[in-house]
């Protein structure tokens, strides 16, 4: 761990930086794929699942049969879990729908705004070690709520051809419309062109290693919006003497095994706090199972002695944390003043997982400094909206000249003139 | 113009198609600005500020000696017809902000979502014939109500060094931070990384041309969030007998005068109302000033018969179109149909123009089928939502063996600990 004391401001941009990634390499690999998907489709697809999972599928679509098999391979209390938390990220997603906005601007001039679904979306799922069936109720669901009306789900097949029973449940569950087994960089180019078996799909959501996020990133050339940019998860935790140590050191080293990458950091204004979580984590890291992960997240994890709650929160809105718990007595002095954060935490008794698993926020948040401009996924990813206008004759009367006389100035004559015609058409009908 | 009839749907496909751009060159010479100008900064930005625009500028920032005599400049009837334009975008936008939304999901459990503004933006505004000045309007003042911090504008000069005063006027009146002299890919990438004197933007807005697209999608690599992708603007009317050909002709006509690939399209239900309509371009077209540019615009345009509202209806939401335009008696039925457009233009009194400066809509809308899975500007553009969970002691204890049982699911155990560590502590002390 890295312990830095009260670091003087013009050293803040480095403190904030995030290990870069180099892509350019990656970027040659997903362009080639692409375009050899775009050409051959569903022949391509099949070399490369080949090639990168090691298996030879007849049909990448999931049948009936897998899925009413891995249902039954769920144990009753994974079931329930699951239950627990999809009925609370329903209930704050479901909260979370608009209403029409409708004002009317001048006299006889209605405007209004609606949201409507993105009507065919794709989610993909990272298989390997760790099945993130929690992702697919975090975008599957709010999904459903929206309104989307094709959701298609991507994730790896392991060797034997198999999705993980528990992502296959929870996406049944959910109402995923189609799982298919394709995973990496010819998942997300299949989403982008559509093949003979996969429909193409307008937005792409989910995580994934660099590879997914470099095609995620590739594929919004082809008009494929995606969530967001994606980099590697991140803690930041803010403590003062009000602080569990034992649990702030839980919390960093949950953050700390999701991968090597992984960034963890502690800000603090009591040096005591920053001795006693340092101890702690030690103490704690030892039985982890995932621990060699954890340990190299942790040696590049950093201590910040901060003077005042003020220099805090401005270091923390600099950094733009993806995850941000607060353990502060002053709680609502950051609470209102963090501008930059994907999802907050607060007291003592809110671990970042859950949030993770079952709070009802979403966790798929904007890491690696874009929760300054990103917002994590809710229900707007989902929903775009749509802006009417009916205006009457009355109405075009009020703002018609307006228009002309704007129209004009910006050399856009034929502008004017569809004005023109309909204001003299209403001057003459009064004559 | 291209008369269609009655096309059958394995067409449509075709039929939807927007005329394709060929970037990959003009990403060479984007990339190679880009670095130079991380590089170098200011100096780059001057280098190619001379190259592309012609001029060798002492200062990029416009002082505020030309604010004023800008000011001077712009005749009164201009100043009262922004002024209510302003006003009408200001009322749409207010009418848009959002309040906290807040659920307690389990007992104890409490989830909140609240929008913050952007802090840093850039608005690119185009230069050239037509000067912009509305769009200075649709994304300065939905900013500025966002409380985005640092409203930052580039827009290329004239040859003499200038800005247009128009833009300059909008852009005071507007709350505009800083206004910078600079054109095209350069300002593009001076807003991305920032340089001695522009400081760097986290999300960049505003039309330009192909060079300009370019290097705003290339922007995002580096982290900087754009409004949307950008290509021609693009008009579809639907019109049955209850349209007045007249008006239905001048839409079209202002449509196509926006430049010589703009994509314009005439979908009816009556062949008599393609007709009158043909005609009367025809007749309408002849006193353009941008006679030229409408001419090969209009060429490429298309007039489709269909045969039911319904079709008609499939067809459109297929398109996606930028501007959709409802000349029918059975308006209600496309207006909940409506699955895929920027703006909806309801009615005879409701032409394009009236959302392009006054309604008070915004005219910054996804073009080239984008209304499929992006949304056009509005408030939320310049906001992002972030999540917040407070969780008691009683919350942990309801959600907390839920956690548990998923976290260990998917082979996260230090997630796991997080919660235990907390559900021991509070069952020890209420031994």
């Amino acid at each position: 761990m890295k312990s830095i004391k009260n670091p003087d401001k013009r050293t803040w941009t480095d403190l904030v930086k995030r290990p870069t990634n180099f892509y350019e390499d990656i970027e040659q690999t997903v362009a080639s794929i692409f375009k050899e998907i775009q050409a051959k489709s569903d022949v391509a697809v099949s070399k490369y699942s080949n090639l990168f999972d090691g298996v030879n599928l007849k049909s990448f679509e999931v049948s009936k049969e897998e899925i009413a098999e891995a249902i039954d391979q769920i144990p009753s209390e994974l079931k329930s879990a699951i239950s627990l938390a999809k009925s609370n990220i329903e209930r704050f997603h479901e909260a979370q729908k608009t209403e029409k906005i409708e004002v009317e601007t001048t006299k006889g001039v209605f405007c209004w705004k609606e949201k409507r679904a993105i009507q065919k979306i794709g989610l993909y799922i990272p298989g390997g070690s760790a099945p993130l069936f929690s992702t697919v109720l975090m975008l599957a669901i709010p999904a459903k709520i929206a309104g989307c009306q094709e959701i298609t789900l991507c994730s790896p097949p392991d060797k034997s051809g198999k999705i993980n029973p528990a992502i296959l449940y929870a996406a049944s569950l959910c109402g995923v419309t189609k799982i298919l087994k394709i995973g990496g960089i010819q998942a997300i180019a299949a989403m982008t062109f559509g093949t003979e078996t996969i429909e193409k799909v307008y937005k792409i959501f989910g995580p994934g290693n660099q590879f997914v996020t470099v095609a995620k990133q590739f594929a919004t050339k082809f008009g494929v919006a995606i969530d967001m940019p994606a980099g590697p998860s991140e803690l930041l935790v803010f403590a003062d003497e009000s602080a569990n140590p034992s649990f702030v050191a839980a919390d960093l080293l949950s953050q700390a095994e999701h991968g090597s990458d992984s960034q963890v950091i502690l800000v603090s204004t009591s040096q005591q706090i920053i001795d006693t979580v340092s101890v702690e984590i030690k103490k704690q890291i030892k039985v982890l199972p995932r621990l060699e992960i954890a340990q190299k997240a942790i040696a590049n994890s950093k201590l910040i002695l901060v003077q005042t709650d003020e220099i805090a929160l401005e270091l923390i809105n600099e950094y733009a944390p993806e995850h941000f718990i607060i353990c502060a007595k002053n709680e609502n002095f950051f609470i209102n003043g963090i501008q930059n954060a994907g999802s907050v935490f607060i007291g003592n008794y809110a671990p970042e997982s859950a949030g993770d698993y079952a709070s009802g926020t979403n966790h798929t948040l904007p890491t690696n400094g874009f929760a300054k401009n990103y917002e994590g996924v809710n229900l707007d990813s989902f929903l775009k909206s749509m802006t009417f206008q009916k205006i009457t004759s009355e109405g075009i009367q009020n703002i018609g000249k307006a228009i002309e006389i704007m129209a004009e100035a910006e050399g856009l004559q034929a502008h004017k003139n569809a004005v023109t015609l309909r204001l003299n058409e209403l001057q003459n009908a009064t004559k």
